[in-house]
Parts: structure tokens; C-alpha cells; sequence
């Protein structure tokens, strides 16, 4: 159940809006950097607490991968979107900071990583409270509309249970 | 501790050989491509099984970030490599296999994601057997060689306990 949140926090990561997605940044219209991957994220978020699973969604290509803690690999967007319905439920509450981004030389290809906070409940109504770890990977679409081609979520240390190092093999 | 192998991996999947890291590709000299990326994986493997942490170690950047399971963000290839050592051990081996990968037109940052193994043992000799998935990013460096710039790990299911789907709030 821990690998959980971090799981669909990894998938949420990944969506975006670009308002219903009809909203493009060509490299060919404007210098694309780290700002606009940042403004991408804002995007991003912002569709999915509006707008839940298709909100997020509509932020993904068709293609992407979807790198989930705990699980298998899940590949193209179709199954990545089984797993979304859990963002309808509006007690579900996902926040997410971008501490870093990088972009390709041509404005086609960039990452983002950072932290995230999710607050919500499971499906019994128990309150539910996770931190954690993402990176996401963005490519310019042939649209000219840039997706989410990799998610990937892994855990944080929560604050009643202080940062050890548990790297292996030195536990 | 489950996140231990994952983390140490993710590190692990980030490092490289490029035999000592004289080797480049750079881009204006050839095609980079995906299979280069692919390339480059089994080159930072093998430095990674040959000559341990240094190897491993080689094929980050100065200024890579590791993003480990179940910890904070690690900044800079100084403070990764405080946490390298249990390479040096002979009894712990890793194994990795890329699943797929792309690069940037320009030739100039890439990705590549996959699963891998952990056979080893912990501080006290106890065996220990993990499996997970990780995703690197790599950046052409201006000395013209690869290095990995963010890499990230996550746990997978183990054969002994078959995959569920965990994604929250759907357990």
C-alpha cells in the first residue's frame, strides 16, 4: 500500500491540461526552456484537480510508460488510464513541486523531477496521507503539443517516520 | 529495507564504464541514436561489475541527481557516491536490462527505463534478492561523453508474491 500512492502519483505526474489540451508550444513558435516545462507542470496539476482522470490524461501521449513502485511496468496510455479513476473522487487531493527540469538543445525532449503530497482516502473512506518522488519525461508531440512519454513515483520518508539511510547494503 | 536494493539500484543504473570514461560519442562526430543509449547501458554495467563504486561512478555527471525509493533526492555526484561502496563488495551483483529508450533530435539527451536485478548479500551476509524497475536520463556532456544526469529506482513485484494491483486508492 505504500508503492500505491506512489503509483498513481507517478501516473498523475504525467498527466496535464494545456486546457483541454488544445494549447501547444511548437519549438518553432518560441524558445522552449526550463520555464515551460515548469508552466507545463502548473498546467499539469491544475487540469487534474479540475478536471480528474481526463484532466490528467489528456496529458499523457498515447505511447507513455508508466513506471510504478511496486508493479510492473505499464505501457501506452490506455492502461495507464484503468488505473485513473481514483482522481475523480474528489476527496483525493494531489499536489506536486517541481524542484528541477532540464531540456534538450532542439526543445524536443526535457524531464522534470521533484516531490509530491497526496491527501485523500481509500476506497473504505480511511484518510490517507503520502509523500514522495517523481520524475517525468516530455516530448514535443507532432501537434506541437508536448505529453508525457515516462512517469515514475517512488517514496519519500513521512515525518513520523524520520530519513535513515536505508540505501542497501548498508541497512 | 525493501527500498534499500531499489535505491542503491537506481544509483547503480547511473553509473558507467565507457572503459574509464575515455570513450565518447559526441555528437557531431556520429548518429546518436537509441541503440547508442543501449550501448552506453551495457558499457556502465560492465564498469559497474569490473571495478565497482569507481565504475559505477564514472558514468555520473558532476551535477546528477539520484532519486532513490524510500529516501530524500541526493544532489551531486559527491554525496551519490557516499552511498556507492556496497559495489566494492563481490558478493552483491546487479543486473540491468533496458526495455526502451529515446533521444532528443538534436542528439544531446536521452532516456533510457527497464528492470533490474539484485543478488547479494547485506552487512551481516544474509542473503538478499530484489527486483525493480529504474529510468535514467543521460546528457552529452561538452567533453563530448554521455553521463547520467538523473537516474531513478523503484520496486517491482517479487516472484514470491505475485503482482496485485496496489495502485491507491483502488487496493
Amino acid at each position: 500500500m505504500k508503492s500505491g500512492p506512489v503509483t498513481f502519483v507517478a501516473a498523475l505526474l504525467i498527466a496535464a491540461t494545456f486546457w483541454s489540451g488544445a494549447r501547444s508550444i511548437a519549438a518553432t513558435d518560441q524558445k522552449v526552456t526550463v520555464a515551460t516545462l515548469q508552466r507545463l507542470e502548473r498546467d499539469f496539476m491544475k487540469a487534474t484537480a479540475e478536471r480528474g482522470a481526463e484532466g490528467y490524461l489528456s496529458y499523457y501521449a498515447d505511447d507513455a510508460v508508466e513506471v510504478p513502485d511496486g508493479e510492473g511496468l505499464v505501457r501506452g496510455k490506455t492502461d495507464i488510464a484503468k488505473e485513473a479513476g481514483y482522481l475523480n473522487n474528489k476527496s483525493n487531493h494531489i499536489a506536486w513541486t517541481p524542484v528541477g527540469a532540464d531540456v534538450a538543445a532542439a526543445g524536443d525532449l526535457g524531464y522534470t523531477f521533484g516531490t509530491y503530497e497526496f491527501h485523500g482516502v481509500d476506497k473504505d473512506g480511511t484518510p490517507i496521507f503520502a509523500i514522495g518522488k517523481y520524475a517525468t519525461i516530455w516530448k514535443l508531440q507532432k501537434d506541437g503539443s508536448w505529453k508525457v512519454v515516462l512517469d515514475m513515483g517512488n517514496s519519500s520518508p513521512t515525518p513520523n517516520r524520520p530519513q535513515t539511510r536505508r540505501r542497501f547494503p548498508l541497512i
